[in-house]
């Protein structure tokens, strides 16, 4: 296995030291149990949010702690669900009075793990659980959808309005509206390798690819030769609009989002080629977000997510942030 | 070969429209000859910074085209110079009357075809060369010591400076101030595979690393059985800190710039175990900057750069930028 660490058992504290000492001026961490809360917090009268969930898909979730995004972020070992006190500590520091809301990916553990801690929280409380993969119902990790890189856009969507004081009831209803409106399908080029592992997760030749895969590397709808750029994004901008129900002329968002092991040339190079398929279908994308955002650790790969917008969400979206990993506005 | 593309003649055509598409609020791109240059272009009475060299290190240099930093970015096909037909249309029309300001990466062909392209210039110009890799003195492609992830840095200080309307003259004393100031030397997990190519750029066994090695792939100071990433840390370290003859109570700008296969989670713990090593020198690292700026396609590993900073190179590096890969303030 080859990986910048040490010891594999200290992977996910060393690096969470490493982000606090470079962003010690957007977040604050605590080791045990462990968050990422805004240095600020908590923000009074602002509903606060939290997510989290397994590591190994940085810059999710972390990377999206600070001003007009997540309050908290409630990072697990890799692809392992973060536990119920992590979540009702991080709560307990970031509430501001408004009322929490939880944004949670939809795995069983981690669902099970974020209704357990809203159960004990006494603050009022609410949860956005995100479900965009059109892959494949049901999987190794969960029952019906898997979330993925939509929880992105949610997170930015809710994040703004949180910023802007709208209460807990708006905001998720808005994020439930974000998640409804978003699709997701990735493909994998190489298996990821967790650390405590020390190998591939799963295995793939030399000329296969896998299509539909999930973020831990969990089976997709299934296992081809390689394809060119334009037949994967043919393949998945067709299941995403089948999915979505889109009609020509829909205003979309654009997500090109890598999985840690691909290089940026091949995201724009297939973000030109999600493009023009967008174009045949008669699709106007407003916006487009291209980079590594939801990652599957060292996995070659992408994912593809088109998010319906209206003119709420398109100015939500505009609206300022100042995170480790978006920062704009 | 497992890479996101269609035809390896048309990957760098491809992936400039996409990134075009992407970013068409910050930039133009031509394609014959290849330049992307600031949407805004020319800004009237401000020197105009030009960079460029081979593609493969995105987001180097065309992701650093916008407000408060470079004008313009002439990029060749992958790992081969840009011609000087392609600098020349780009000064030209990014010219504002007030200069041109060439910053080159120190590899003999980028050089030889910027110096030919200043000679055809008609205008008023100056030339940084940014030399920052200490790993090796002379290299496959160039005599003296390469150009690497310092770069980002002086076309981050040197653009906020041009952007604040400094002198050509002062643009290129702070330019080579900056990159006098910093050190960089990087580690190679993986080779990189060029698309034309179509196989690894060199081999390294499973249990090895190149610790030196160059953003093309270029050998380093020697092949070594892995390293912790401690280990690693102290080696790199050492290095920069002897030759930049730093001493106690200097403040620095830590980079861990991933080479484009290495996921954040490892990057931040680089930064963590780099950070250990700066304080055991009595280094006080000031500023930070962590992810894939620098790369070398899909190659799996890091570099480490120090920058020594004064007030004015702070304050420059705090100042504004509206970049697709640099954004804040």
């Amino acid at each position: 296995m080859k990986k910048l660490i040490n010891d594999v058992d200290n992977v996910l504290n060393e690096s969470l030291k490493g982000f606090e000492a470079a962003h010690g001026d957007l977040v604050k961490i605590n080791l045990d149990p462990k968050y990422v809360v805004r240095a600020s917090s908590p923000v009074k009268g602002k509903v606060a949010l939290i997510s989290g969930g397994g590591s190994g898909h940085e810059p999710l979730h972390a990377g999206f702690v600070g001003t007009g995004m997540l309050d908290a972020a409630c990072p697990g070992e890799v692809f392992t669900s973060p536990t119920p006190d992590q979540m009702l500590a991080a709560a307990e520091v970031v509430d501001g009075g408004a009322g929490v809301l939880f944004i949670v990916k939809n795995y069983s553990g981690d669902v099970m793990n974020f209704e357990m801690a809203a159960e004990m929280f006494e603050g009022e409380h609410a949860s956005i659980i995100t479900d965009d993969d059109v892959a494949v119902e049901d999987s190794l990790y969960t029952q019906g959808r898997r979330g993925v890189a939509a929880t992105v856009i949610v997170e930015k969507i809710v994040g703004a309005a949180a910023e802007q004081k709208a209460d807990l009831a708006s905001l998720k209803a808005l994020g439930d509206k974000v998640n409804r409106n978003s699709g997701t399908m990735g493909v994998a080029l190489t298996s990821c390798t967790v650390p405590a592992a020390g190998k591939p997760t799963f295995d793939l030749a030399a000329d296969k690819m896998e299509m539909g895969v999930g973020i831990h590397g969990e089976p997709g709808r299934r296992t081809v030769d390689l394809m060119s750029a334009d037949d994967i994004a043919e393949e998945i901008i067709g299941a995403i609009v089948k999915d979505l129900e889109t009609t020509k002329g829909d205003d979309v968002l654009l997500m090109i989002n890598g999985m840690g092991g691909t290089p940026l040339m091949e995201l724009y190079l297939m973000f030109d080629a999600a493009k023009r398929q967008c174009d045949d279908k008669g699709l106007n994308i407003t916006r487009s977000l291209v980079g590594n955002y939801c990652t599957s650790l060292d996995m070659a790969g992408c994912s593809i997510t088109l998010t319906r917008m209206d003119a709420e969400m398109t100015s939500l979206w505009d609206a300022p942030v100042k995170t480790a990993a978006l920062n704009w506005g």
